[in-house]
Order: structure tokens, then C-alpha cells, then sequence
């Protein structure tokens, strides 16, 4: 796309276009008065088509001395456009369509939450990129990095008022912060669907459904994406064979993680560094590079809960039909300290790197650590970055353009009256209109085009007196008069 | 409601059930590490029956040394559980079947924002209240407290690619922080509609027209709320009668919003403190108090432009079919500085007091304040609180409670297998379903009575060995055995 030149030509225009201020009645604007940390010239536009702020700024002082303040939104963050909205509502709207074949419920948080929701000290990515900080009152709140503690903390709040299984879904706004960040989102969206209450594997056996009635409601096929699932009881079980101390199990999973990021000599390092012995870490890697389930059951013992678990779910997966889209790799245990069985993510392949899409498993034990009785849990988060990439390679976004139904139109000053009443009674029967003057009628056809409208409806003055409008079907080009009050 | 009584006793159950620390396998989500500060108890529950937090909290130290993580969201904020969240589902719809048949489109904005876009010096109470603060890389940074300044920033960034006029609404979640909040909410959640392009009061009667759109469908009369409808060019006008300097135009608008809330003597004292005489501090109180376009036309003459706009606006509202609602009321003036012309405000009258559920009005020059060539706009701000006490007041809210299609109920374990295939064909069809699993029958009818399902589907031994399953309409009681495969 030629995007980022015309981002650039426009950065140029906007250098062109001199400050202005007002000359009229009031002098109200003035902006001299903006601390000088505030005055910024256009930084520069962002390389894609999109409006998201991932490039570094870089202030002018502007030459008249004017106050200029940054078109682009804070570093990090992304505007949506129109465009961009018609396609985030497209996606939202599939996340929802899913949640409500799969009978969950949406729910709702502040995006603003108290710190301590988040404190973990397993020094996991996601809890040392917290956009922290104080408020006026002295409270340590952040913008939450993930929307699991908040579905806890309303969990908890219910109480004895709701009847387990809860099944919820959210979509909301995550924030991180990093210093470093080059091009770096500093925001995404997800899609987050939970449900408390299901102890057994039956859970994440859901999860995944949804997962799949997505993918398949958009196009993607099971060799587009991979499914990869294993649990949190294999890894705990090769601890139990080494004798590793219970505590230490949090961060060993944290560690181990990092596989793919690191090498494996630095994961064994780390590991050592907690105080896993040589062995131990050597068992560990070993098994987490099976992806066979009957190796692991050799390995581990039938009668360990992993094997059990991970059967089961990959028999429900042949009846619910997508046994195709999962496999098991033991190398999936998922970067959240709270995760406590079942763990899955799911990937698209793009020039040999993974691209995450969407990550979850069971956590059974977080709510204890709010201080309430812990409740089975289980969920997945799904980020609205990935997927639209992937949506993108693969041609798979529908065409989003705008489309209005009616552009009423009157043809002189004079007929502005009654356009109102004309448009007034369209709308009121539920017909998108756009009302449209002071413009050639050669602008409204183009206009028209331009947002796909269904009809042109011509208020002129001779037509008007007889109680009558022109209505022209764009399509059909086919023209003809309908008395005003008829108008359907 | 009985809400505050439940709650408390929640409350008292919260107290009595010990926290409870993991004691299996994982010492994983010890939370002794939490600093002292986050260590409360859970606050005071809310007052009303909605999971709002507005009430102050009673930290108690948790008896046994646990950790305890309040569950209520950050003072002044809500949580949406999912008999909130279909409430406020409905209401955003409204606002956006207005807004598409107003042929308006969908953008959106990061609710984090630079401060510098927010500050102005003319003493409005929304930036006095700014929920400001510094981001890690030293930047000035504001949870949104309006929703305008994004909208201007993105409609400057999109330059000359756009063709005016621009018709945009957005619903986002505003913020603002004040020191003392008894009960006072922080954060809201606000429609906007804004026009951009449109110099003339045919951009303000076309929002007026919206915002009457929508309380038709909510089925709000022009008898349960007023819409008062003035123009800052009206008090421009007696400024320049009085010959009072241009630069205290904002100030005194800011002032004279004040009306109702401050004591007439209390603004006549501000307003000869900033500057003005008493001769023009008693020419604006008497024109302010005016209500009628006729007598303003006789006070002002009708060549000033103030005049010929609310003429023009109520001749529209005539053609629209909306007079009915609005009245020209001088008093109105808003509290934003920005304001250049029309103003306007809507408000239901609650025991003699009246309550703001909208406001909005014409901006021509705050395009400029931000170092770009002006473009004259206008939009309103609708708020999500004040609509819905009034549509709970006039017993106006639809019944939301939860629909699903269908259960799918297995009535032995082994049957889990059949029911996940029946539960995954249907809702590729299509259709909600819940799939219950390790319940009684009785728990499933009641559940069923809950969420209003329209169907059991019983997944019984001797039926599945028939290739059947066992259906129940359940408003009918009509029972019945489908072939599993032809399951609709």
C-alpha cells in the first residue's frame, strides 16, 4: 500500500498549513499558555495504513510560536478510523455471535484496576509491564494487562447469589508498558471467555469448541492454524520424579515458557539458577519435547492426572468434531503464573515463527490467592491483532464498505424545509439517511458511490408543489416520482 | 429493592469463610508477598443492587495474616455483571440504530489520551477533574474526560483525505477524578455524535433530530424531558452592547454556566471580579433570563446572527415534526469552553431538580487551539446514567433477562461423548446451547426456568442406542424423540 507515502505527504501539507488563530470574537483558544513540554509539532505519521502511534515522535518547536499539539494518538495507542471500526465491529460481532451459541454471558470491568489484582511475583512478562501507577488519593492502580483477576474478583463478589457453572465472555481493552518500544502496541483488544464452577476437562473442551465455531465462521481452516495443547500436571509431574520443591513449580513453568524465545541453554541456566539440579532440568526438557501422547503416557505413568486429563479431552475432541484442529505438544505450558492444568495456544505459521492468536488453560487456583474459597476455573484470551493479520494473508476479510440506504437532497435553499420532513420520515422508518446541501449535485452522485447508497431522493421546487420528490434507484439508474407522504 | 439488605449479609458470609490458602500440590499463588497496603479486606459492599463502587471502604486486616484483595472495582467505578452488561448491550444499540439511520459512522479512540489536549485555562469544573497523571516515560497523560478533542485530533490527522462533512459518533467510557467522592462516580460511559464540516444550524437540528430518534424508541416523550436550546452568540451580543473585552468571552460563559448551581449574588461577585461592570453583569443576568425568541429578537434587534440561528433551528424543528420538544431558554450556556454558538441542553425534571442527560453545541474554533486550520463542527455528549434512572422512573426498561435456545443435558456420564456431537451440531446451526453436565434433573429444569431455554434434549441411553434423542419444548411440555442426525 501506498500508505505511508501519502502519510508523509500529508505530514508535509500539515507542516505547509501555517497555525492559525482565531481572529474573531474571541480569543478564547489562545494556547500560549500550555506548558512548552505540550508543544509538538505533527510527530511523525505512522509506516501503516492504519492509525496506530508505534513510531517514535519527534517534536519541532513550531515556527510562529504556536501551540501544536500531537495529532496522533498517545505512543502506542491506535485511533479507528471508520474503516478501522467496520472492521473491529465486524470482528467483535463474530466473538460475540460465538459466545452466544455457547450460551456464556457478557460481562464487564473497569479498564482502570487496583494494582494488587495483578501483583505475582513469578516475573512473568505480563506483571513487569504493568501501566502502573498513583493516583491523586495514593492508591497503586494500572490499566489492566489482562481481564482474568477482574472475572475473579466479580466471581468472588456474586458469592452464594449465583449458580455455578458461570459461563462469561468479555471483550476488552488490555494495556502494557514498556520503555523499549518500537512500533510495540502498547493496547489490544481481547476476547476472553471463562467459565468457574467445571472442575473437569469437559471445561477447556468448550473453550476450544468456541474457538473452532470462530475460525470456521471466518474461513480459517485447521491447516491455517494450529492448535497446541498440553498441561500444567506434566510438568508438575516430572518435578514430582525429580523431588524439585513445590514452590519452585510457578517459576519453572514461567522459565520454561520462554522456550522458543531463549535458548535452550539459557531456560537451562535459569532453571539452575532457582535451584533445579542438572537431572531434573534434563527431564524436563526431555519431556517437554514429546508430542505424542501414548510417549508421554509411557513416560509418565497412565495413572498420572495429565494423561488422564489429555485423553479425555482428545476423545470429546472426536465427538464434538474438531479432533483435525488439536494436537498435543508438551512444550506448551503458557507464560501466566496462575495456570494449573490444562494449557493450550493457538498459532498461525508465518515464515516459520509463530504468531500467537489466542492462549488459555485452567487455573483452579486463583481465587485463593484473593482470599476467597478457590472455584474450578478455566478461560482463554484473544487478541483482535493476530487474527486480523492472518485474515488479511489469507484474503479472508469481507468487504466492509459503507452503505447507506436514502441521500435526500434538495435541489434549492428554499426546499431545505421540507428535505427535513422527507429525511425525518425515512429515518423514522428506519432507513439510513443522509441529508446532503450545499453541495453540486455532481458531488452528491459521487458522494453517493462513494458510501453505496441505495437511492437519491431529489427534492426539487416543481415536483415539491405537487407533493411530490424524485426518487432515483442508483443501482438501476431507473428514475421516477413518489407522492412525499408515500415514501417507503 | 431488598440489595442493600443482600448484600451486606454477602458481605457477613465473606467474613465468616476463612481464607484458605492452596493446600495441594502448588504453593503457587501465596499472596503473603502482597505489600501491606494491598492487604484489605473486602470494602463495604455497594449500596444499590448494580455492582458500582461508590461507597467508601472499611479496611480490615483479614484475622489469619491471609492476603485479601478488595473485590469491589476502584472507587467510583462499575463492574458490569451479565444482568448489568445486557442493560447497557441494549442501550449502546439504541444509540447505534440511531446513529446508523442518521447515516453517522462508528470511530473510536484510546481512553488515554495526552493531557496537553485537555488543558485550558478558562476554569471549567472538566478540567479541574482531570484523572491526569505521568507515564513511565515522563509523559502527561489523562484518562479521557470528554471525548471531543479525540475526535477533532483524528479529524486534523486525516487531512485532506476525507471529504467533509464528516458525520462521526463514537461511545466510549469517560473519567474524572475528584478528591471528595461521596458516591460519585468516576467514570461513565457517553454517546457523541458530531458533525464536522457543516457551518450552518442545519448540523444542530440534525443532532437534535438524533437525539429525539431515540427517545421515541425508548418510548420518552416530549412531556418526561425538556430540550433547551440557546446560543453563545446570544451572550456574545450583550458582551459587545457593554463593550466588555473579547478575551473574558470564555470566562464568563464559564461563569454564567454556573446558574442554578451558584446563587445569583454568588456569579454577579465572579463576574465583576474578572472584570466586568455591574451595568454589564446586570445586561447579562436579564438576558439570560429570557425565554422567549421574540422578546430576545426585541432585546438584541434581529440583525445579530444569535437571533437569525434560533430562528432558523425552530423553523427546522417545525419540517422535522419535533418542535414539540425544544424551547428556547437563554440560561443555557454549557460549561466547555469551547462552545461558539448554538448550546444545548437536555434535562428531566426529578422532584423540582434538573437532571442532565445530554448536552452539546457548535465549536467552530477549537480545531485551530490545536494548531490546525479551523473547521466548524458541532456534536453532543450523551450520557449512559441519568437515561436509564429515567426510563426506570417511567417503567420503560425492556425485559433483558437471558435466552437461550436449548440444553443439552446427558443423563449419564458415558453420555458426554453423544452430547458434545448433539451440542456442536446445533450450535453450528446456529442455535445457543448449553451443554449441562453432573447435575440432577430437577437443578436442570430449574436452570432451564432460569435462563428461559426453549428446549431439553435429553441424551438418554436407551434412546442414543436408537441413533434418538428426547426433546422438550419446554412452554409447551410437549415431549417428543428426534432422530439425533435431524436435530434442528
Amino acid at each position: 500500500m501506498a500508505a505511508s507515502a501519502s502519510a508523509s505527504l500529508r505530514h508535509h501539507l500539515l507542516l505547509l498549513r501555517r497555525p492559525r488563530f482565531p481572529l474573531g470574537p474571541s480569543p478564547t483558544f489562545r494556547t500560549s499558555y500550555l506548558p512548552r513540554r505540550h508543544q509538538r509539532l505533527f510527530a511523525s505519521a505512522p509506516s501503516s495504513s492504519t492509525v496506530e502511534n508505534g513510531e517514535p515522535s519527534s517534536p519541532v518547536e513550531p515556527s510562529e510560536g504556536a501551540s501544536v499539539v500531537d495529532v496522533n494518538p498517545p505512543r502506542g495507542t491506535r485511533d479507528f478510523a471508520p474503516e478501522d471500526m467496520r472492521l473491529r465491529t465486524w470482528l467483535f460481532d463474530q466473538f460475540r455471535e460465538v459466545s452466544r451459541v455457547m450460551a456464556f454471558e457478557e460481562v464487564d470491568f473497569p479498564v482502570l484496576e487496583s494494582e494488587a489484582l495483578f501483583i505475582r511475583k513469578a516475573g512473568e512478562e505480563i506483571t513487569q509491564q504493568l501501566y502502573n501507577f498513583q493516583d491523586k488519593g495514593g492508591r497503586r492502580v494500572v490499566l489492566r494487562p489482562e481481564i482474568t483477576p477482574s472475572l475473579a474478583r466479580l466471581v468472588i463478589k456474586q458469592g452464594k447469589s449465583v449458580s455455578l457453572p458461570l459461563k462469561w465472555f468479555t471483550i476488552g481493552q488490555c494495556w502494557r508498558y514498556e520503555r523499549m518500544t518500537r512500533g510495540r502496541r502498547r493496547e489490544h483488544y481481547q476476547w476472553n471467555m471463562d467459565i468457574f464452577g467445571m472442575p473437569k476437562v469437559r471445561a477447556e473442551s468448550e473453550l476450544l469448541q468456541a474457538i473452532i465455531l470462530l475460525f470456521e465462521r471466518l474461513g480459517i481452516t485447521s491447516s491455517d492454524v494450529g492448535i497446541r495443547v498440553s498441561s500444567r500436571k506434566v510438568l508438575q509431574a516430572v518435578l514430582n520424579m525429580y523431588s524439585v520443591p513445590e514452590h519452585l513449580f510457578t517459576e519453572v513453568c514461567v522459565i520454561v515458557d520462554k522456550l522458543g524465545k531463549l535458548t535452550r541453554e539459557e531456560i537451562e541456566k535459569e532453571l539452575i539458577t532457582i535451584g533445579l539440579s542438572s537431572e531434573a532440568v534434563q527431564g524436563i526438557i526431555e519431556v517437554l519435547s514429546l508430542k505424542s501422547l501414548p510417549k508421554l503416557e509411557e513416560v509418565l505413568g497412565s495413572d498420572v492426572e495429565a494423561v488422564a486429563d489429555l485423553k479425555k479431552m482428545f476423545s470429546f475432541a472426536e465427538q464434538y468434531g474438531y479432533a483435525d484442529w488439536i494436537c498435543f505438544d508438551a512444550s506448551v505450558v503458557r507464560g501466566l503464573a496462575y495456570y494449573t492444568g490444562i494449557v493450550f495456544e493457538v498459532a498461525f505459521d508465518r515464515d516459520g515463527k509463530l504468531r500467537a492468536i489466542c492462549g488459555g488453560g485452567r487455573y483452579d487456583r486463583l481465587l485463593s490467592t484473593f482470599g476467597s474459597e478457590d472455584i474450578p476455573a478455566c478461560g482463554f484470551g484473544f487478541g483482535d491483532a493476530v487474527i486480523v493479520e492472518l485474515l488479511k494473508e489469507k484474503g479472508l476479510l469481507p468487504d466492509l464498505s459503507r452503505q447507506i440506504d436514502d441521500i435526500v437532497f434538495p435541489l434549492d435553499e428554499e426546499l431545505e424545509g421540507p428535505a427535513s420532513s422527507v429525511a425525518s420520515s425515512l429515518r423514522r422508518q428506519g432507513r439510513s439517511v443522509d441529508l446532503v446541501e450545499d453541495k453540486r449535485l455532481k458531488w452528491v452522485f459521487k458522494h453517493a458511490e462513494r458510501i453505496n447508497a441505495g437511492r437519491l431522493i431529489l427534492v426539487g421546487k416543481s415536483e415539491w408543489e405537487r407533493g411530490m420528490v424524485r426518487v432515483k434507484i442508483l443501482s438501476t439508474r431507473e428514475e421516477f416520482e413518489v407522492k412525499a407522504g408515500e415514501l417507503q
